[in-house]
């Protein structure tokens, strides 16, 4: 995360170049011009990718025969890059494979780090292909005041909560960097061969560096790159370059794999397929992400149920009536009510949602009701998870973790 | 190799600045600004290295109560960094490591590729310690244009007449960046904490890297770096961090020592030490060093002896006289003789070059004297690295190349 000096440098930047206040959305900072929260439109048309239309969420219905996952449905996941290729294939019986990660900062995830592993499920439920999850502990190393061991030591706490989201371990790779760099050379091979087509004007382009920052962060987006081609993996793939990758993440990590399509075709590889979701609003309110840093701003999947009534009632940013007479003249204003975005991202019954949806915004329901409808959601949700996470021992997380061969056949 | 228009680009900015034409030294341009070649006096103060001087000279012979090897009798190797810092961890028999290494970016290494090496044979036999000799393939793809498998295939190769200038296979482990960072984890975890403490302002500064070089090349520093650190082989010195390192290499490698030996205390590392020689001239005389590129400035260990008879009667830059007479009366300059500056490298007997260099200078040895004399030098050097090459079989080069625990304990 940036400096405050850094972003005001940034947002000036920006008013200086666009005449107006734009939206900051980089890999490392998420900052909204407005209070109404990012404009993941005018983020559309900036960054190059398409929005996720109803003409292909009913393709998706159509060739996987199920209904899509709330989080498409609802236009979390808002944008992508090729996915209609990706249903091509799948179409034509040819393989894919997911790709996804984490970049393991702190010990405590947030359930904003848990929207990308959910639906990533869906994905590998739905689809049945191998997924591969890159821990970056060699990034939170460069960026952070962190040991290699502690950042390599979060990796595997992180991997733990990942697992927890239930991905099958005949299908999932997990791998540290830090690990996986030292055991399997076509890593370090295709970074070479990434990094060899990208100038560093092009990285002071797409991600903003400057000269003063370390030639560790420079060398960075190569790695997070490499994933993006089948052959880092020989020993899933067979060693087969030509497999296609789709990438399930938040928009924030979208330059990575700008500059990844941007080289694929000199390597003679596939561009990689992208969905983007948004972010996950931090309980203050929309205009940025939840920040791990600030424990006042995040639930996480380590608290209590006492300690995720007081975090919404006390934070939660409510778009209801300052008064209880306004609120029943006038409704809530669900756009903005940071209790009903979090039950868009977590409560899967479309029906109970509509209604809380209508009862809230014509002022019937009360913002006391409807934090009483998110706390049991989350209280559930975060319960089980730190059941399921309490099962995952050292011993799984090494099994999910070792280099090998998965369930399926190249 | 920079191409001619940014040779004259980086002369023209040292003029500039220094006021008058300074010599080009750094990893990938060697260019005297004078026609007697580099001032080496003049690059010692600009590296801001220490000259070697007959009290370390003695010093070595009185601790190793051995004879100094010729090249640093005759000022080959003639300037270094904390020698004095090794030889008093050898007067106290505490251990320390040699590191070495080669860019294979031809198949054919030509003679000045070899004087690190016997040098390095030299330290290694005197002072009994370990080596590493590190195969830079991943630079050569960076740099050159070569496949990754092309450049690992010169590593091996290149390897080869490595293996037959003598090193014994218990003391010694000659690794291919590209393999070995895929199979020992400590040294892509240097690598990041090396690019960590170095900004892209500080390797513009050292290395002249710009706006539009690769990330490849601008990451590549701290791979040649992290071998200065034990910690880097833990096969070989059991996890020690704390082992210090003496690199035997050509001045113009330097940089990368100098950015090195800069982060050691920021790393709790030692910093490395280092011997630095001159430059093997070409054929055609000092200003230069030799260019594996072009075949007429240099004799490669694949040359016959009829080839290297007819390179040095046909190339080999002469300080003799225009004409017999003018040889029998002035006599020759031994100075600037690159046939005599071959003897001072590869001749053994110091008796006998010094009375080459008498009578050549008086006049009374000629040129084609002379040129005989270097001919049937060379020609059983490098008949006998060839017949000694031939024996090193892929498998040969296997065992030098595994990781593996070396003859020591620590």
């Amino acid at each position: 995360m940036a400096n405050t000096e850094e972003l005001e440098q940034k947002v000036g930047e920006m008013s200086v170049a666009e005449g107006e206040q734009e939206d900051i959305v980089d890999p490392w900072t998420v900052v909204s011009a407005s209070a109404k929260g990012i404009d993941y439109d005018k983020l559309i048309n900036r960054f190059g990718s398409s929005k996720i239309d109803d003409e292909l969420i009913k393709r998706i219905e159509r060739v996987t025969g199920k209904p899509v996952h709330h989080l498409l449905r609802r236009g979390i996941f808002f944008s992508h890059r090729d996915m209609h290729f990706i249903l091509d294939q799948y179409e034509q019986k040819k393989p894919f494979y997911l790709y996804t990660g984490r970049g393991p900062s702190s010990e405590a995830m947030h359930l904003g780090h848990l929207v990308p592993f959910i639906f990533t499920k869906w994905l590998q439920d739905t689809f049945d292909v191998p997924l591969v999850v890159q821990m970056t502990d060699d990034e939170k190393f460069l960026w952070k005041d962190l040991t290699l061991d502690e950042a390599n030591r979060l990796a595997h706490e992180n991997a733990k909560d990942i697992i927890a989201c239930g991905f099958d371990i005949k299908k999932t790779l997990i791998f540290s960097d830090l690990e996986y760099m030292g055991q399997v050379p076509e890593f370090y091979r295709n970074i070479c061969q990434i990094s060899k087509l990208v100038t560093f004007n092009q990285v002071r382009g797409i991600f903003g560096f400057g000269d003063s920052d370390s030639i560790g962060k420079i060398a960075f987006p190569p790695v997070q790159a490499a994933p993006s081609f089948s052959s880092t993996f020989p020993h899933i793939f067979n060693n087969r370059k030509d497999l296609p990758c789709l990438i399930p993440c938040a928009i924030d990590q979208d330059p990575y794999f700008r500059m990844t399509r941007d080289v694929a075709p000199r390597m003679d590889c596939l561009k990689p397929a992208l969905v983007h979701s948004t972010f996950f609003p931090a309980l203050q309110g929309a205009q940025s992400k939840m920040s791990a840093s600030d424990p006042t701003s995040s639930i996480f999947l380590t608290d209590t149920n006492e300690e995720i009534k007081t975090k919404i009632n006390k934070y939660a940013f409510s778009g209801g009536g300052a008064t209880l007479e306004e609120h029943k003249g006038k409704g809530g204003n669900c756009e903005i009510d940071v209790s009903y975005q979090y039950l868009t991202f977590f409560m899967e019954d479309d029906t109970k949602l509509e209604k809380i949806r209508k009862d809230y915004t014509s002022g019937e329901l009360l913002t006391g009701d409807l934090k009483k409808e998110l706390i049991t959601v989350l209280q559930k949700l975060v319960s089980e998870h730190r059941e399921k996470r309490a099962q995952v021992t050292d011993e799984i997380v090494k099994q999910y973790m070792t280099p090998r061969k998965l369930a399926f056949d190249y």
